[in-house]
């Protein structure tokens, strides 16, 4: 099948500009030094290739996503990198024998571990984010808990994610080694030998950890391609149909619009011309610098600001090598 | 079930809130005179409610809604308000007995539903919004067109979008006015029955349709809200559950996010708390006026700013009667 003849609003994936990614990115961060972040993506047709490069050990946002990597065979080495209170279909997994770990922030999370069956756990140490992580100072008391209520404690996590769009890579390298040391204080409290974190915006940058949690580098977004020090390619599209042309006032419409984008760092962008708004079902734009108004029917790869958001609006994302459709993979973690 | 039980993130439609919004809008637009817009709300079990208080036409944006609303039985007048390029799904649902009208402002879109086989049209003209829609003018000579080609030709419709929001009610109203005066004279070149268009922001200032195509007023969202003249309930909120307390900086961390939530209108709200930002899976928030910090394991319910792309990210709906899950409905129309 050709590009021209998938039905659109459709997410499109260059498989070279993938594999690249997944390339480079396996070459700074070989193996299990990577722990991949599926939530980018929710697709396990591309963690198999992450995997196929050697990073076995997978990082998940939701229980769905844990419970989908394990059915697809990719359950090695599954670390849910976020609180839960009901730990019920977790421990299903496990039983089903797929490795589980937790992040656990406070008792309550600790107890809601021990009461659901997850054996596995890493402190979820507060590095700065305003979000989830216990104080630092916090840990070892926590791990110590942990291991009390027979919980196995493999380490520590931190993620450094209020740096990640730090415009500058030395003053992020600089704010990302303070986070840092916040948790390898806090490593040297509990024991263990993980020490996760990260992202696609620290990859050059985070120097303390064992294992990076990067998800955006194997698709991209136009937030993280404006980094400097980010070389990864945009991979992912969203492909469009023009349908309707204002030739007055010089403008056309695109059939992808808010439930095919996140929206949360902007609208997407469209190479050569300037996005004026999206609506439900529709981009509107117009050329730049003189160049002609495109015609009913002709197709646009707008480019999402937001990757994350992005993947998890639509069903599947269709691989392609130029104008040919190779493959097409179900977005099959999707939902909670 | 009770509330507390519902796994989080959740839609949960408050049904008294719902029942008392399509009452109040079958008031003033009773029967035919709505046709409401399920793009809104994705979901046929919804659309029934509408359709048992007469309103057995709808509007849909999408040929997966028209085709979800006609395989439940609710495809006895279906209007596609938007251009498509690519008609056969339409043609096999016209063939299986339902009613489908598309909207069709070129003459590419006009060949479209004749090679698709699409037999009825209204002529969609732009009154102002900027995107689809031919020019007021030219509304006349694509009727002809249409029936020239076969098609019938059942009248207008015309979106005003970008009066919606105007916050002071006069000012629409006037603006509205002016809006379906370039409609009105389109109508009387085009002919047919038929004046489509406005929605909830216009539901008291739009006094020239013959249906309003409103969907927002049934669920609403806090963009719609804030209008003095639209007096619809919140009836939707997403549910989510405190997974994290900060106690020391003074924020809770709540297990709902980018994903559950259509960010273009900006941040969901909490009433009583001051909402700090969204990542992809948590709303990070604290407590207004000196309030107490929530407890892990607490219940909150986040309203979205934008309900149409908040629904679209969600498999389900659940509704409640104060605590009390009552009933649950697919959000079926979901996708393309």
């Amino acid at each position: 099948m050709r590009l021209g003849e998938l039905p659109t609003p459709a997410l499109v994936v260059d498989r070279g500009a993938l594999e690249r990614n997944l390339d480079t990115m396996a070459g700074a961060w070989p193996a299990r030094r990577l722990r991949p972040h599926v939530k980018a993506h929710k697709t396990s047709g591309l963690a198999r290739l992450q995997a196929d490069r050697g990073h076995v050990g997978f990082t998940c946002a939701t229980i769905r996503e844990v419970e989908v990597m394990a059915a697809a065979g990719l359950g090695e080495d599954l670390l849910l990198a976020n609180e839960v209170l009901d730990m019920r279909r977790l421990a299903a997994v496990v039983d089903a024998g797929s490795r589980v770990t937790v992040a656990v922030d406070s008792d309550a999370v600790l107890q809601a571990a021990v009461a659901g069956g997850v054996r596995e756990v890493l402190i979820d140490v507060n590095v700065g984010l305003p979000r989830c992580g216990c104080p630092p100072e916090d840990a070892g008391r926590l791990a110590d808990a942990a291991r009390t209520a027979g919980l196995e404690v493999r380490g520590v996590m931190g993620y450094e994610g209020h740096l990640m769009l730090v415009a500058d890579p030395a003053e992020r390298r600089l704010k990302t080694a303070g986070a840092m040391d916040l948790l390898l204080r806090a490593s040297a409290d509990v024991g263990g030998d993980i020490l996760s974190g990260g992202g696609t915006g620290t990859w050059r940058t985070n120097t303390a950890v064992t294992e990076l949690q990067a998800g955006s580098y194997a698709l991209m977004d136009t937030a993280y391609a404006a980094q400097d020090d980010v070389p990864f390619e945009q991979a992912l599209t969203v492909l469009a149909t023009v349908v309707s042309v204002n030739g007055s006032t010089g403008y056309a419409v695109a059939d992808a619009g808010l439930k095919a984008f996140g929206m949360d760092h902007g609208n997407p962008t469209l190479p050569g011309s300037s996005v004026w708004y999206c609506s439900d079902e529709h981009t509107v734009f117009s050329p730049e610098d003189g160049a002609p108004l495109p015609a009913i029917g002709d197709r646009v790869r707008l480019v999402p600001a937001h990757i994350d958001p992005t993947c998890a609006m639509h069903e599947r994302m269709w691989l392609v090598e130029g104008e040919e459709v190779v493959d097409c993979w179900p977005v099959d973690m999707r939902g909670w």
